[in-house]
């Protein structure tokens, strides 16, 4: 049902579908290439039906080994985890894994830009975090530490970017502003 | 069984083991991060026995929109498509997806590095094609002509590599060797 009280609010959007949006403007506005990796899948059986499509019968899920989205935006490497959150306090580092966090670290090493997209769902707010900052948290977990990041913590540590239209989310946008003010 | 007579020939790997074995090789001497993505599927049906793993029993393959590889080298966004034949004396063109050259494109068009690895299985030839050259013989089938490119066009435009021990494929290296030459 349609009204005219147009809102951003982020009401039944998950933060993956604002995203998809956004990569899927940036893309037909030839503006940076990104996209979602498929989920990884572990294939056990398959049927060939004759005169039809191959069906996969049994197959899992596995635990992905890098980062949901990656791409090139002005010669840039691009790679980022986009996480949701419906705690008002803290972002949560407990379903981070272990191995996107590697491989975060591995893209840095080779001059990529690595991040987090982090959505406050409750609070309707949006971070991006760069690794760099993140991995101080991380290390203070790993050292014993809280298990989170504060959301005063995030606020200062992070670029915080407003829901839009079009694009939902111009993560690069907030990107290039943050990068021209570091020149 | 193992033998002395150890040899580099291509028999029993296919191009695609090949290139995750030299990506695990770069991934872990620091020389670069890029992966296979998973291939894409569409999931129709799962299920949830209790006490174990979620169970995928309906879903379909997808065609992907993408390329094989992508990654990050020095800084240099990575996006490649491998492809094996066995014909002796062209590498045929119908298996390669309208989607995959305009994403190859799109990526050349936002700076990054985009390629084929082709590899003639027969003749256990190598060689990488970047995307600038495909495009020519691409859109000379489009407009009627050939629907491969030849052995000769392809030792022409492209730059053949060896197979070899660790890495596999050193086609970074090969890579390099050729950026220098156009310096
Ligand atoms: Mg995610
Ligand atoms: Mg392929």
């Amino acid at each position: 049902k349609k009204t005219a009280n147009i809102s951003f609010s982020n009401r039944g959007k998950t933060l993956e579908d604002e995203l998809n949006d956004s990569n899927e403007y940036y893309l037909s506005n030839n503006i940076a290439v990104i996209h979602k990796k498929p989920v990884p899948i572990q294939i056990v059986n398959v049927k060939y039906p004759a005169r039809s499509a191959a069906v996969i019968t049994e197959a899992y899920f596995r635990s992905p080994s890098t980062t949901d989205y990656n791409g090139v935006w002005k010669g840039l490497y691009i790679d980022f985890e986009a996480k949701e959150t419906t705690s008002k306090t803290s972002f949560p580092l407990q379903n981070i894994h272990e191995h996107q966090v590697k491989h975060m670290k591995q893209v840095i090493e080779q001059d990529g830009l690595a991040f987090f997209i982090i959505k406050f769902t409750t609070i309707d707010r949006y971070f991006i975090l760069f690794y760099e900052y993140f991995e101080k948290k991380w290390e203070r977990m790993i050292a014993g530490g809280r298990k989170s990041i504060t959301l005063a913590e995030m606020e200062e540590m992070s670029i915080e970017m407003q829901a839009s239209f079009q694009p939902r989310l111009d993560y690069l946008a907030a990107l290039e502003n943050h990068l021209q003010s570091l020149l």
